[in-house]
């Protein structure tokens, strides 16, 4: 499988759906295998909150691989022989595309709080600036997780003509309180740290030692990503400090599971970026700029598969149904699968094997 | 209906779990209603992480009643006509029983981080010694939910003479890792506050400016108290800040909501006192100290009765149903009663209308 990192820089502005403007701007990407001749055969793959435009392969040194490194590649789900697969950063993100911590021009200062706020709407636009920028007009497919699938459920209805397939999974047609709720720990875990002084830090300051906001944050963030029974499964009660039961801090292995994972996710994740990002997470609402749900749905022609997980605590599949049941009464080319997992929202980075047949057969079908 | 606050005092040893002493030691308490001449009618009402002894009745410029006042009171569920109904303050809180900001004896200086970990059985061994210095050896019942529920149910097994009944509310056998991960937010987000300063903070320092990191670790309990539904009901979508929705720290309701219940509460609950509690909460299992769960069921010979609420989030149902079963199993005496609410976890504190009737008749029931 041929992989490239890629850069692409525009002087053009992207109008935002806030009414600001965002000038210029740079996209870091990814590219899996090859395109054909006629450009027909290029996939979009959309990232959630934490991941990036590395979704597959592994970077030398790394002990990672891209975060649907198992679905994408030479035979795989998503078939590097067959198709070309594009994996853009989202802007606002702070893996190379244009954030809060990118300078402002003409200053050649970090926006910081001064970075205008972003939409799943605002994203999508420019990954299909990007599109344009490399010559592609048209996608084979868009899919995504989580937030990947809000971007590809938003592609669908804003631009029902860009491509043939969509594939979303545990996402929804709006974010519903119960996940504002979640982001409200972290956003607030951040905007309350002192060293976050106001987003006065730094560029890089946490990398030593993560910003204890954006760990206490991720601990929710990782609640609303298992599920009850996933965690009895995964931890039970078990008690994993040598310090005994009676000793205040003293851990249950999912606390040593919280801490391990939020403690490094905090050292390489911009806390800036996670506020921009939970903010887009927030306000997506496939409604909004139409006359409501029903009428944004009804302009999706896309062939349209969605997945959901049984155990999804974050994105409910009611919610998923939501949308299927809509489509199916506009009689809109919809499938509808809903997975039993012990995975929780997770499923959709762990579980691949639940639904790796699926992706492939969609896409692989013929209109 | 009669209201006495008042406050013993135990120069006695309280042995604790942990194999740590706690002496001298004090518990604040409320009773209603008047003892009968056999002392026959006493009723003990145990409250939750948040409560205190104030369960019914208003003092003279509070403009809210005691957390159970719609259940407590004369002609009421429980009816202070009736009963004598006594609710203690329970040990490690901040409210007038001996806690980890009071003062150690000899020193005089505050325990904090020395102050021993507390168990739900601890709490209620310090209950039972407050009934014997009152001159109470056996109860008509026993009463609460969550927390609540917890001593309850440790009642029942510890002591299966000490109570005819209990009734035991929204809670749980043992607590699992979903509330665990939650806590695990408060306590990270307290003990990683720069101003708890590792517990050496003046007493009452939060009075004025809440300590954020209680703040935070509460709206991680407010997602959990609340459910995906009733936050959907409550709050929808609607946005409230008059700054719009591209201003970052622009409002969903449900993020007002959340602010404004923690910020309030940080002020009034000792953040040391919320690490020991929820400790307790985290390590209550009622087979610890039996051969199994199902052993230290086995004990319970009060009639018993559980309530739990279909949209509970932090203690499910099925928690409550896993009692039931081994109970039923053993041909004990056990009613169980599955509620429909919209309210989630918080449905014990404020559906009264939905379980009074249960608790009354249970109450009144010839075994």
């Amino acid at each position: 499988m041929k992989i490239e990192t890629k850069l692409e820089y525009f002087t053009t502005p992207l109008y935002l759906e806030s009414g600001r403007i965002l000038e210029p701007y740079q996209i870091t990407y990814e590219t899996y295998g090859e395109i054909n001749s006629d450009a027909s055969n290029v996939v979009l793959v959309c990232h959630a909150l934490s991941g990036s435009h590395h979704a597959a392969g592994r970077y030398e040194g790394d002990q990672k691989s891209g975060w649907w490194n198992g679905l994408i590649g030479d035979g795989q789900a998503i078939d590097t022989q067959k198709y070309f697969v594009i994996s853009s950063n989202v802007i606002g993100s702070c893996f190379g595309s244009t954030g809060p911590m990118s300078n402002n021009y003409p200053s050649n200062q970090p926006y910081r709080l001064k970075f205008p706020v972003l939409t799943i709407k605002d994203m999508i636009k420019a990954q299909k600036q990007l599109l344009s920028n490399l010559g592609i007009y048209h996608l084979k497919a868009i899919i995504g997780g989580s937030m990947g699938g809000m971007q590809a459920l938003q592609f669908a209805v804003d631009y029902p003509n860009f491509a043939d397939k969509i594939i979303a999974l545990a996402t929804t047609y709006a974010t519903q309180p119960w996940t504002i709720g979640f982001n409200k720990v972290a956003m607030e875990a951040i905007r309350r740290d002192p060293r976050f002084n106001n987003g006065q830090y730094e560029k890089d300051a946490f990398i030593e030692n993560g910003l204890d906001g954006l760990a206490i944050g991720r601990i929710a963030g990782h609640i609303s990503y298992l599920s009850p029974d996933s965690m009895s499964k995964k931890f039970g009660r078990n008690y994993v400090s040598n310090d005994g039961l009676f000793e205040l801090f003293g851990r249950y292995e999912v606390e040593r599971y919280m801490e391990y994972n939020t403690n490094n996710f905090s050292k390489s994740f911009d806390p800036m970026s996670y506020l921009y990002i939970v903010k887009a997470i927030n306000t997506f609402n496939l409604s909004r700029g139409y006359d409501s749900l029903y009428d944004a749905i009804l302009r999706i022609k896309a062939q349209t598969t969605l997945i959901s997980f049984k155990g999804d605590y974050l994105f409910f599949p009611s919610e998923m149904e939501h949308i299927e049941i809509m489509m199916q009464r506009n009689q809109q080319n919809i499938d509808y699968y809903e997975i039993e997992s012990d995975y929780g929202h997770d499923a959709f980075l762990v579980e691949l094997d639940k639904f790796e047949d699926i992706i492939k057969q969609a896409l692989e079908d013929e209109q």
